[in-house]
C-alpha cells in the first residue's frame, strides 16, 4: 500500500472512512518511512528494529539490489537477531501473527521460533498457482503446521480477484483479542495481511464496491477490517489499554497499476526504489484517552521505531549489545515532541539517500536497468526526471543531488550545487551518513544463495494433509535479483 | 492553487489547518472542475453560469489556444451577459468583489459596470514592475477609480515576496461583512485573491513560516485568512445564513515550481491543460446548520455551477433566454444527490475531453509546443505519458483516448479500444460531446484583438493622483497566444 492510498493522504476517491477516522481520533504520521523499498526486508526490519543491512536481510550478489524471500531462498532471519516478540515475552506478552511472515520459510525461520506465540498465515508471498512439480504452492500455516495450500485449500481467484482470506485473518484477529481480554493477558497482535500486494484479491462482498477497481476493493477490505478490529477493542473495553499502529512495508508497486497496484500521492516513482514513492509510508497511530484526536506529526519516523516504541510501551529496554536503529516514539506520540534524527534510505547493501529535516541527498540514483525497462518493467509510470529516475546506477557521492522535500517532494527540482542552502545541506547530511557509515557493521547477508531443494516442498503438517511433494535435489546457486 | 495544495487533499506538508476545519464542518468536492485550464475564462465562466466558448472568453486566433486578459488585450465581458452579480441586486443583494477580476480593463467591462456595487482589487494579474512607457503597472481600484499601482503604491517585492495584499482583502472583507450584518442588508462577497498566482508573495508575518517555501507561505496566509473570516462569520452570528463555497479558477501553475508553483497531487499535469491537474479544483462548501460535517462528494461540480447554486439560494431563476451550464448543487449539498451531468474539458475554441462518470475521454491532446517547450515551458514537470501529454496538438476524434479516473486518476493507462468497457464508455460520452456540440452557439470571442493603447494608461481616478500616462498610438493586432 502506498502514501497516497488513503483518503486521508489524499487519495482522491476517499474510500477509507475507517482509516480516515483512526486518523481522526490519533495521529497521523506524514512522513513515516520503511526502511526498504520492498517487503522482506522492511519487515525484518520492523521485528528487529534494525536496519536490513544489519539484520542481514540483503544481499551482496549484485550492487544495490533489492532481494526478498521467495521460496527458494535459503536464508532467513538469523537466530542471532532479537525479534519483537520475543522481547515482548520476557514482560508477559502473548505474541501472534497473522498473514504474512516473509522472513524465511525454512523450519529454523518459523515465526514459532522468534518469539510468536501463535501464527496463522503463510512464510512467503502468495504468488501462484503452481504445478507442484517445477514449484509446490504456498503452505497457509496455524501454529507450527501447515493446514493448506494458497490456490489448493485457500482460493485466490486470478481471474475475479476473489479471495476471503482478509475475511479469515480478520476474524482471526478478533478471535485472538477476545481471548486474551478474556484471560487478561497482554497480547502483541502483527496483523500483517497482504490483500494489496499483487495479485490483489478481495472478499466476494467487496468485490467492485470501489471506485478505483480491485486494488480499491482489497483497500476497502482492509479498511473495514482495521474498522472491525478498532471497533472490537472499544466494545472489550481494551482500546484504551491497546496501542494499534497502521502502517506498510513500501510504496505502492507501479509495476501492478492500474490495475493491481496503489497510489504513491504526490511522489516520485514507487516500490523497489528509493525515491519517496518506493519508502514513504501511510502511518496512523491510535490509543484513545493517550493520543489527542486529530494529531498531525512530522516526527520523521520509521517502521524500526515501532520496536523501540513498543518495548517502551511494555516497560522493556532496547537490546544493549547491538546498534537499534528505531527510536522510541512516545514522547512524539504523547507530548508532540519533535525528535532530530536522519532516515537512511538503502537499497540492498547501498545507501542510496538519506533525510535530514526537509533535505533529502541521493548518493546514488537508478530507477531499473535499461534492459529491465525495455522488458516493460516500470517502477515510475508516465514519470521521467533527467539525472534522477535514471536507468543505470548513478554515483553522486561527491556531489550529493539534493531536494527539497517542503518546497519540492515530488523530487524533480535538484538545487543547485553552488546554492549557499546546498552546501550547508549537504555538509551536515554527509556527516551524519560517515557517523552512520563509520560505525556500521553490515550483517551477513542472508539472500544471497538459492536452491530448489528448500521450497515448501513438505512443510509441517504435510503428512497429515498428504500434502508433502518430493523435493528435488540440492542446487544452490546464487539468487539473482535484477533490480 | 491546485487540488493537492490543501492537507485535506493530501498535500505533505498539511499546513492548512482552516481550510480542513471548514472542510470537515462542511462538504469536500473531491470532483470538481474549473471550466478552463487558466484564469480569465475561468472567471468568466464562474460568473455567468456558461462556457468560455459562449460568454466570449476565447480566442480563434488559433486552435486550442488559451487566451487571458492581459493589458493589451481589447476585449472583455460582453455587456450580453447577465453576471451573477446583476441578478442577485433584483434580490437585494449588495455585491462585492475583492481581490482580480480578470474580465476585462477598459471602461466598459468594470465589474461595477457588471452588477458589482463595491470593488477593491485589480483589473489584471500583478505582473510587473513596469517601467510607464512599454506598460504601465497595473492600477488597484476602489470602486470606480483607481487608488494607485501595483509595485508603486502597493508594494510588492519581487526577491523577499513580501507583499501585504492578502492582509488588506482580508481587512476589506471583514469589514464589507460587518457592514452588512450591521445593516441586515443580504451580501455577495467574491473573494478573488491572488496571492498563489507567480510572482507569488505573502505578508511579513507569514513569510518563512511554510515547508513549502513562498508558495507555502502564500497559502498558509489564505488559509488563515479563511479561518478569521469563517471566525467572524459565527461571531457576526450570521453564519448559518451565510453560504461559504471556497475553490480555485485553475490547477498549480507548474511553469513556476518549484518555487512559485502548487500541487495538484496525483494528477497529470498542470495550469494551461485539459489534464486532471490543469482542471481538477480543490472545493469546500460550507454552511453550518445546513451543510452536515464531514460531507464528502464525488458529484461531477463546476465553477459555473456556482452561479447556479447561488440563484437558488436566493430564490432567483437562472436567465431562460440563454444556455446555462452551471446546475444547481443544492439538492446535493443539502440533500446528498448525485446529478448525473457532464463535465467539458476546453481549452480555447475546442472541446478537448469530456467526462462522464469516472470515465474521461480525450478527444484532443496537447500539452505545449515543442517550440515552448524546449524553452523551458513545461506544464508537466517531470511527467510524461507517451502518447498523452503530446506536444504536437493531436486529434482523437475518431477513437478517443479514453481514461477511468477511478482506477487512472493520473491518466496514464488509457483503455484498450477494442475493450467493450471502452466501447461502451466512449459512446456514452461521445452522445453527450456530440448533443452539446450540436445545440453550442459560440459567442464573439473577446481575446483576438491587443492594442498597446487600451493599457491602464490612464485610469479613472489618475488625474487626482497624479498618476495618468501618456497612452501610444492605437495598433490593434491579433494577440499571440502560444499556448
Amino acid at each position: 500500500m502506498g502514501w497516497g492510498d488513503l483518503g486521508a493522504f489524499g487519495e482522491p476517491s476517499k474510500e477509507t472512512p475507517n482509516l480516515d477516522q483512526m486518523a481522526a481520533e490519533g495521529m497521523l504520521f506524514l512522513d513515516f518511512y520503511t526502511a526498504s523499498p520492498l517487503c522482506s526486508p522492511s519487515r525484518a526490519a520492523l521485528l528487529t528494529g534494525r536496519l536490513p543491512v544489519r539484520n542481514g536481510f540483503y544481499t551482496t550478489n549484485g550492487h544495490a539490489r533489492n532481494a526478498y524471500t521467495p521460496q527458494d531462498v535459503v536464508g532467513g532471519i538469523p537466530d542471532s537477531e532479537l525479534l519483537l516478540p520475543e522481547l515482548l515475552k520476557k514482560a508477559g506478552y502473548t505474541n501472534k501473527i497473522i498473514g504474512k511472515w516473509h522472513l524465511g520459510h525454512q523450519p529454523q525461520f518459523h515465526p514459532l521460533r522468534h518469539g510468536f506465540d501463535e501464527w496463522l498465515g503463510s512464510p512467503n508471498c502468495h504468488f501462484g498457482p503452481y504445478d507442484s512439480r517445477e514449484r509446490p504452492n504456498i503452505p497457509v500455516y496455524r501454529d507450527w503446521e501447515m493446514i493448506g495450500r494458497y490456490y489448493e485449500d485457500f482460493k485466490i481467484d486470478l481471474k475475479t480477484g476473489e479471495a476471503n482470506l482478509t475475511q479469515l485473518y480478520l476474524q482471526e484477529a478478533l478471535d485472538f483479542i477476545s481471548k486474551q481480554q478474556a484471560s487478561q493477558q497482554p497480547f502483541f497482535l502483527y496483523w500483517a495481511i497482504d490483500a494489496t500486494h499483487a495479485p490483489v484479491y478481495a472478499s466476494k462482498q467487496f468485490l467492485g464496491t470501489s471506485q478505483r477497481g480491485l486494488y480499491g476493493d482489497a483497500v476497502r477490505e482492509i479498511d473495514d477490517s482495521v474498522g472491525k478490529i478498532l471497533k472490537h477493542l472499544q466494545q472489550l473495553g481494551i482500546s484504551e489499554n491497546t496501542f494499534v499502529f497502521f502502517t506498510s512495508d513500501n510504496g505502492a508497486a507501479l509495476i501492478s497499476a492500474p490495475k493491481q497496484g496503489g497510489s504513491n500521492g504526490p511522489f516520485l516513482c514507487g516500490k523497489q526504489t528509493t525515491f519517496e514513492g518506493g519508502m514513504r509510508e501511510p502511518a496512523i497511530a491510535w490509543w484513545p484517552g493517550h493520543i489527542p484526536a486529530g494529531g498531525v506529526s512530522h516526527q520523521l519516523g520509521s517502521v524500526m521505531d515501532l520496536f523501540s516504541t513498543s518495548l517502551s510501551l511494555a516497560g522493556l529496554q532496547p537490546p544493549s549489545d547491538r546498534q537499534i536503529d528505531g527510536i522510541d516514539l512516545l514522547p512524539v506520540i504523547l507530548q508532540g515532541k519533535l525528535i532530530d534524527r536522519p532516515i537512511f534510505y538503502y537499497r540492498g547493501n547501498e545507501l542510496m539517500a538519506a533525510r535530514a529535516g526537509l533535505y533529502k541527498a541521493h548518493y546514488w540514483t537508478w530507477s531499473n536497468s535499461w534492459e529491465e525497462h525495455s522488458k516493460g518493467i516500470d517502477f515510475c509510470p508516465g514519470q521521467s526526471v533527467a539525472g534522477v529516475t535514471t536507468h543505470t546506477q548513478e554515483e553522486h557521492t561527491n556531489l550529493p543531488l539534493l531536494f527539497h522535500l517542503g518546497r519540492d517532494p515530488g523530487e524533480k527540482y535538484p538545487l543547485s550545487f553552488a546554492s549557499e542552502e546546498y552546501q550547508q545541506a549537504v555538509e551536515h547530511i554527509s556527516g551524519l551518513v560517515q557517523q552512520h557509515k563509520a560505525t556500521l557493521v553490515p550483517g551477513q547477508p542472508q539472500l544471497n544463495v538459492c536452491d530448489q531443494a528448500v521450497m515448501n516442498w513438505s512443510p509441517p503438517g504435510c503428512e497429515k494433509l498428504g500434502k508433502c511433494l518430493k523435493a528435488p535435489e540440492s542446487d544452490p546457486k546464487k539468487c539473482s535479483w535484477p533490480h
